[in-house]
């Protein structure tokens, strides 16, 4: 637990002000919302969690989520973690079963349970794991929602050796959509592009955190490479630029997935968030 | 190729009356279908392929389609393999592309090829492999429409051992929906159960044939076992009494998708077909 006051802070931190933080893992099929972060008449999953949280626990005014990976509209997660902090007669188990009876198909809570000292959805998680999938054959109907149909076949060895050139610690501007005062380096620990079973292209990415449609637009760029309209090479070329290229399109968001998020062991959660913040990644 | 006539033959035989008999491979999500077969006044899988090769092939009436494995409604297939017979003009890769681009996203043409002499998509099958999902954890939303949730706690183990009870050639009459003539023997080559990575558990079924309700019969009582409410012998008991027990419940057909259906070597279709045939099954 951090004393430190930060106006990036959502809510009170842990303890502070009799309020206890719960960790609250979520899974969502993000077809139908609007993304993840409130946005006013729009079905988000930030709205449809902490709308069901005031309903159970009969509060005023919905409690505030902090999450660790704010997904676009269209954009699924299995392992999506978030925060909350709320009075402390709040039993934990008996929250997750009676949001569970609550909320809708298309968003589940998995588990909440009291946070550790320190923790933070957000600043003090250490890494993101996605995955994109798309495929060049006839998707499968049952998959439909969570693969995006690519009309030109995909060359995955090619995919495979340009992904290979923007992993590493780097600016990524030019895979990202600016935010003032905000940095764009990013450790992109892992970019692997595999063909599973059914034929489905399957990119996974894990960094300690990703900025704002980086993801997509680093699929986008591997996409120009396997179906032939780039060479293997643009991908890192577009990144030491530096710039954003138009010719970089965002993939479509329902190919992705937010799979996990890591944090540190318990004792390490307070100087990772302080980091963390500091960066304001 | 059979130069028998039978009353149960729904088209020409393949080369008879100038027709040409193709193959077609089907995968459809059945959440939205009354399923397979064609019924005044329903979608289904049928009749909305049926109706997409008489508008891509201009024919006034809609050709008829035979299908391997004649799912219920909501029941999926990855593997649907039917047959049809058509004028000798129509070109097979062509048909699947524009099929491909007039069907809705739920039902997908995976191939198109002309049909080797003798080939019955229903009668010269020799194995249908089906898949159930049901899970006592808290379902993953992008998995809703084809995985059941389970409200009590479930014992896959004890699932096991009951399922290899059922293997074997037995008259599974306590487990069909009873169709007047026809045999409810059938040869259950495997029933195996399973938790998956996710904590799903699968159960998958290989048989010559099942007969209707079949496999959510053996489903539903296996989850009698595995739930705590019957113990590991009763299924197998309920087979060797060949009645149909109300305690058997069929199990929900959103878990269940026809995974594959299995073909003899080209030279022994006409045989299978034959023999298939005269036991109706």
């Amino acid at each position: 637990m951090t004393a430190r006051k930060d106006m990036n802070e959502p809510a009170l931190p842990a303890g502070e002000g009799g309020l206890v933080r719960l960790r609250v893992d979520l899974s969502y099929d993000g077809t139908d919302f609007s993304g993840w972060a409130r946005q006013p008449g729009r079905r988000t999953v930030q709205e449809t969690v902490e709308a069901a949280l005031a309903t159970v626990l009969r509060l005023g005014s919905a409690p505030s989520l902090t999450v660790a990976g704010r997904t676009d509209a269209g954009v699924h997660a299995i392992g999506q973690v978030a925060h909350v902090d709320l009075p402390p007669a709040v039993d934990a188990e008996r929250l997750q079963l009676r949001l569970s009876r609550l909320l809708p198909a298309d968003v589940t809570v998995r588990a909440v349970s009291v946070a550790p000292d320190g923790f933070d959805a957000r600043f003090a998680a250490t890494g993101r794991h996605y995955r994109y999938r798309v495929t060049d054959r006839t998707p499968a109907p049952l998959r439909r929602y969570d693969t995006v149909a690519w009309k030109r076949p995909l060359d995955e060895a090619a995919m495979r050796g340009a992904a290979q050139g923007l992993v590493g610690e780097h600016d990524f501007a030019a895979y990202c959509r600016r935010r003032e005062g905000a940095s764009t380096v990013r450790t992109l620990r892992a970019l692997d592009v595999s063909r599973d079973g059914d034929g489905v292209v399957v990119v996974t990415a894990h960094a300690d955190a990703f900025c704002h449609n980086q993801v997509r637009s680093m699929v986008g760029a591997l996409l120009a490479v396997g179906d032939g309209r780039r060479r293997a090479e643009w991908p890192r070329a577009v990144l030491v630029a530096r710039l954003r290229d138009s010719a970089v399109t965002v993939a479509p968001p329902h190919g992705l997935t937010l799979v996990s998020v890591d944090y540190p062991p318990d004792e390490q959660l307070a100087v990772q968030a302080r980091r963390a913040r500091a960066r304001r990644i």
